[in-house]
């Protein structure tokens, strides 16, 4: 039986960097499996069904809940978006480590509905950095603007819940961070208690 | 205040290949800091003060245990073996990573006395390699070579109150995988609790 794979959970505020890590990661690094996520939304322009999403229509997301193929889904401005769970476990039980990109609500329900799931926080290199890159983003009133801070701050405080920090800095630097966590994390102790015993066992013999 | 180092302990039962794998390691990264144990034994053609081990006294070495300056000290076959603590604290203070190569009863004495210390297992390619590493080392008769393969299979079996494992077949892969480990111990969320702290409020501000 193949040792079972790594969910790893990439996760972060928004302006954090998580898809330009999560590209860097996957194109160094081609034996990770990306988790697709399905919407109801419409494909944009460019976007490919199966790449950036799996595009469903309503009834369609309605049975996926119903089935429990979820880790978890969301509505965001009337469409629904989820992250399945048949596919992701079907790579893990052959051994394969597959990434998951989130948002850090949707990412701790994942490590509730999947507890050996690996949840690393990317923070950017300051508070001041991460406002302005939010500030930057959008000709929005001051209001919002404040608002969206605020959601920022509050999204940062939940990375006490994760398993890891990493600061995107470089990109390099953080896809590399990441790299040795997922390395760190295949030697953990109770991933290889079998080794162990079978060792052990042999030894005696 | 500089970011406390990280404790790495490694250990593993005789013929896992500690000494060989600790030195490529630090040949690799001199900024790692390895501790230099204690004896009162004399010492061997080549050793040297300070490099191999502290060659001190009885006197000098009951004087550390009463300051209560080991992790934690053994007596073997008459002759005292310490893990000094005040080097290894003033060190991880300055935020330098401290290396300890230690066997495996000694390594879960260290994690008792310091919890905040990294375990790892150093494990032979499979039982069949220790078990024929064992026998090639000594000219034993058959009755002390049962009493050590019994031994050694005591050893691994601690293993599983370590927190990682690394299996030793190649040196160079064995030491990637501790440069890995220490990365990842690095970034986890414990070790990180001030950054997000600072970051949350400067989000906020």
């Amino acid at each position: 039986m193949a040792k079972q794979g790594l969910l790893i959970v990439i996760s972060g505020p928004s302006g954090a960097g998580k898809g330009t890590v999560c590209r860097a990661l996957l194109d160094q690094n081609p034996e990770l499996v990306l988790s697709v996520s399905k919407t109801t939304r419409q494909p944009r322009a460019g976007e490919m069904d199966g790449v950036n999403y799996f595009f469903v229509n309503q009834k369609e997301f309605a049975e996926s809940i119903k089935k429990e193929d979820f880790f978890e889904y969301a509505r965001v401005y009337g469409e629904f978006y989820g992250t399945p769970r048949g596919a992701a476990e079907k790579m893990l039980s052959a051994g394969r480590d597959v990434i998951l990109e989130i948002d850090p609500q949707g990412a701790l329900q994942v490590k509730e509905a999947f507890p050996a799931g690996v949840l690393i926080f990317l923070l950017p290199p300051s508070g001041a950095e991460l406002r302005s890159r939010i500030i930057n983003r959008g000709t929005e009133s001051a209001e919002n603007l404040g608002q969206r801070l605020s959601a920022a701050a509050d999204e940062v405080s939940l990375a006490h819940r994760y398993d890891y920090i990493v600061v995107n800095d470089r990109v390099e630097d953080a896809r590399d961070r990441i790299v040795a966590i997922i390395r760190a994390e295949s030697s953990s102790v109770a991933r290889n208690t079998d080794l162990i015993q079978a060792i052990t066992e042999e030894v005696k013999a």
